[in-house]
């Protein structure tokens, strides 16, 4: 019965869960910069019975711990992230963070306390244990190009066999864990494109080359991609967001520089929609004799949750009864990005939420100032990912 | 006193001008159809002593009359265009058209009318003449490519030094002569684009290829040729008069057929126009992954009337104190346009215009199946033209 | 064990449906004129001890038929659709349709020949059933505004608890059967508009108001719809079909009129295209000073199969363990609109769908000249449906 | 001979005008700003024997000098203004502007020069004069609303029969004088249009509301105006010179700021275009369901000359036979706007230009850094303006 045991010995540590996430809320650092946070993380392992920690894992500071099991079986990673971001906490908490302008608004630091207590106990147990248990502490989660691709490059999933993860969510109710099968969240690109005809006055626009008028079309143009180019069963989203195009009332504009922020939830849209913006720009330059500069950047791709590997989330979740957890919920995708979805395009896994909006407060969203967690969500991720673990390399089971 | 001479003869003759007249507007024919016309104009000239009548010139019926002046001096042509169109009359006059759906509804029995009597007169006092006139009658003014070109290519204008033309005008006040020096009647081009994309089920945009959406986008990029592209003083006109993308409310069409017509005065923005319609006809292929058939046809030119000529015009028909032309006016640039503009490629000279507004009626504009013009233009354009003639030609002038 | 005795009835009863089908289909008939075709199923139910038989229902041909089980329990209502298609058909089958341009191109035939074997087979076994069935034939479901509107209007629904349609499906593998849960078939909007501008010589625009600029200029402006208006995580397409804007290319075009289709997933979606269509129709009026008039026509809405009922039917499907039926599978939502909606809109109940292909041939669309079914597909849908009304009704179960 | 004497007597004060324009050149003041120069000015007419001086006319440092003939005639106004420009002088000339940041780039030191020197002139020989000169020094010409409008406010132009003005050019020939009857500079307007949408993520577009969408619309429905309203033969630009829609990539952008220039050459244009950019501006809220806050500024009206009035300028000129003058010549239509336009709205008269283009040099345009006149161009512009007075109110002319 190790899932038994499990859920026993973590429902004893939900304690020290909250005081280490409480202190790496109180000390945030930004993505690529997590100096402290990683040497917390590699302390807390000093006199844990694991098998090897691996540090400064794919050239930041990202951390790999195995736990090898008494008998053979599957390697299952497991990843929490533990970056910060740049925002100026406003909850008011008494360990809110002390780093000025750095704030836990995304429940990485929830992610990081409940894996580290989580990986000491699977530790702990692992003469019970059938497999390999990778625990992935990952950098830079937050920021492109992200910390996962460097950990991958150092070749952190070459023997995994599945990897699981999880994100608190203060959106969704606390006592709830949802799951999604397939493409769940967006992959995105974002894109600068200059626009540059010739400038003049504003009466005589023969002699110039209305940079303003160009840019224009090729927003009206743009709208076409979702309109009429994405299959309407999937989704896109194209934004130009940035206009910039000011200057003087009776002055022809000589340039403009757009930016758009591309979302999608499948390879072959987010492909499209490259391919569609790259010929706007060459069809602007053909049409109005401007020249462009376009810098494409593709970053976090289209999170796609194994169906098989979601399915085992589904089913361990249900048996292992937490009685924390009162449903097990389909959830439909979601619109942001996030750099897990690299790994599930190594290896087949699954991203799952486990609920953390706090009781009888209005959730703030993520990166919000006021964004907070019901901490109730901490032991249940560490009981949820304990069971999909078991689920796996529980020898009995 | 040729001129004095020659202005008597013709007022003697105003019945005949008019007799000749109303024959021509009973027996209208088309464009490149004019049998009968073009042989009552050469029977004219059977009896008239002048001193050659070319026929057949310029592949279709033009007519071509040389008169020697008995002294040396400058070769003046003076042309008269002969054909109708395809209008079915409605005046009520009782010499209306007796051709169904053919109808003399722009002047040109008059401009013949007119000439002829001319030409008869100015033979009979050619020994007065110092200098050739060079007697045009040219079939084919109203239908592109145009009878002018042909008798150009035809050599017509080989030995000739100046050119002059007349056309009535049913819109300006009789009793009044007007001119205009420089771009004075509009250039014309007009355009084909075929859009050819991938038609589809209305709820599939995305195996589809939307032609109306790519054909809408080059209809309001099309806006910006005049808006930005022509020089604020000077005139252009883009219209697309025809849209062909009739199809089913459920099926994305999948081609249309664009037509536009164009207008300019001056060769730069002529040359712009339609360089900038093909750059949007490329523009759309790169931009929407159609593909363009365009078809870019200019016709008339910009007619330009020389300003030396225009002046010696204005001045010969002041001093003619014509006392039926009450005033001599310079005139705005005319939106039509009219293939006299390609002998003033060839040759310096003036197309001018006789007010032929009848008197307490409303003038309709010309083409319209009421169409009218007062009679007493025709003597005004004899002895206008005349004036003119003389001022080169007059041996004493 | 009610369903063991169904099946089997139903499986020795399989060439008495193909010959139905069969006859159906050579003798099709179009929407809203199924004269013959409801005859064949009123005289069909001569002999069957059904519990009542009402006619002509919904102001057409409609058809209500019930059943009443011995023992009390829920009405259920399972329909079946029975008009054919404007389509000359090119199959080649020797029981190919023999009236001229009229087709069962979409599987009416076959979806009327199960249901009148399993009303039978139905009938003989009401002693074992708990509950009501009643079946729906139901004309015109091609034909906006489709047969169901007038079947619901007259009542159909008003005793029924729960109903149930099938589709079988040409693109779909035979032997499996598919469903999806929530909403499943896009609703359906057309709309017509016409742009009234002022037309013109085309060199002078300023006198005129041209149409087709405007025009382009919604077209354009229609794309923002779905770029912009609706949730990207659902689906919405709004097409321009038509751009009815044919010409001259000198004239300014008057009007234009445009007619567009619109799909839609939601109810909100559907609300907001025809919101937003609207607006720019007033605003084309307030931009260009053109007058618009739009019908706007919302057909057919959004099939959406009840979360609990579709359950209820995997299951049935899974538990009955039909041999026939290889997989039971979720499908992804499907382009098309159809009528059954609105009986969803009154009702709880789940539309779904029976793999049809042909064995070894390619499997033309619907509404195809050679669309064919596999018939194996008869048999399957009446155990499908069978096995439906079982887990509902079946005393035992 | 009043023309004779008065072109002696400006000929032998040649060197005083260029002193006089140096010494205004290197103090140069900015618009509603010039202390200085009006009090050198009011300083000029201490010792000259007019009639009156009028100071701070019309709310600012204009001044008002009447100047009254012995015999009665018309009272004939000629202005010179005195403003100078924000720019840095780079020409490197010995009297260059002593003030930084602040140059006369436009010539008008040129004007108040000569113009000052010929009301001296006048002032002696007020005996030989018919009727009474008006000479008018205007402030704050370059600046909107200009000083014209206050001194016209006052009753500046109350007893004004005729108003004339000179414009030295830098980019005509030295040794010629330009004019053109009827409207002959753009009028000029100006606007401000806020777009306020709704900002929200990029990848949630149906929550937001994007100002830059809105914002492309009404640029590309902006083209129209010029395309399809305005006249052909007439001349209008609408020109978007500011689009402040800078943002975040990934941010829908709230509200976007636009800046715009009108230049126009006819009341009808001026008030069409108004009306028009009113239209798409709501058409706009119609359309997108954003707020738009329009502030539309008209400016300097088209400047009109009246043709009467030009056509004794432009005999004056060639009667006088000025022997610097070698040509008198039409002009072309010009772009820039100009605030004599307000006194021609009131009183007939003519505004027209003296070349002043340096010998041997380019010409750099006015405003530009190193613009630079020709100084034979202020006695050429005392003597045309002097003939232009004597015209009208030389005793014996």
């Amino acid at each position: 019965m190790v899932t038994t045991e499990l859920m026993e010995k973590l429902e004893s540590k939900e304690q020290r869960i909250i005081d280490i996430r409480r202190h790496l809320h109180e000390h945030p650092e930004l993505s690529f910069k997590e100096e402290q946070t990683a040497a917390y993380i590699e302390d807390f392992y000093k006199d844990v019975p694991v098998d090897g920690v691996e540090t400064n894992v794919g050239g930041h500071r990202g951390i790999a711990v195995t736990i090898k099991g008494a008998k053979p079986g599957k390697t299952i990673a497991i990843r929490a992230d533990f970056d910060a971001l740049p925002i100026q906490e406003e909850t008011g908490l008494p360990f809110a963070s002390k780093n000025e302008g750095v704030m836990h608004a995304c429940g990485h630091d929830g992610h990081t306390a409940y894996m580290l207590v989580l990986g000491e106990t699977l530790a702990e147990m692992k003469e019970q244990l059938a497999g390999t248990v990778k625990i992935i502490h990952q950098p830079a989660e937050e920021m492109p190009p992200g910390g996962a691709i460097g950990m991958i490059e150092a070749g952190v999933l070459d023997d995994v066999d599945l990897i699981f993860g999880i994100h608190v969510m203060s959106t969704m109710e606390t006592g709830k864990v949802y799951y999604r099968s397939g493409n769940t969240q967006t992959g995105r690109a974002r894109f600068k494109l200059l626009v540059q005809g010739k400038g003049g006055h504003g009466s005589s626009p023969h002699i110039a080359n209305d940079a303003i008028v160009a840019a224009s079309s090729f927003v009206m143009n743009c709208q076409t991609i979702v309109s009429r180019r994405i299959n309407p069963f999937d989704t896109a989203v194209v934004t130009i967001g940035s206009f910039d195009g000011k200057g003087q009332f009776n002055i022809i504009k000589d340039s403009v520089a757009l930016e758009g922020d591309v979302r999608t939830m499948s390879k072959e849209s987010r492909e499209l929609v490259e391919e569609q913006v790259r010929h706007f720009a060459k069809g602007l330059e053909a049409s109005f004799g401007v020249t462009t500069t376009l810098e494409y950047m593709n970053d976090y791709p289209v999170l796609y949750n194994d169906p098989e590997a979601t399915e085992q989330v589904r089913k361990a979740l249900m048996q292992a009864d937490i009685p924390e957890v009162a449903d097990v919920l389909e959830v439909a995708p979601q619109p942001p990005s996030e750099d897990f979805a690299y790994y599930l395009q190594e290896k087949p896994g699954c991203f799952f939420y486990v609920g953390a909006k706090p009781e009888g407060k209005q959730g703030y969203p993520h990166h919000h100032p006021k964004f907070e967690i019901d901490e109730k969500s901490l032991l249940i991720s560490a009981k949820a990912m304990a069971a999909v673990v078991a689920s796996y390399c529980g020898s009995d089971e």
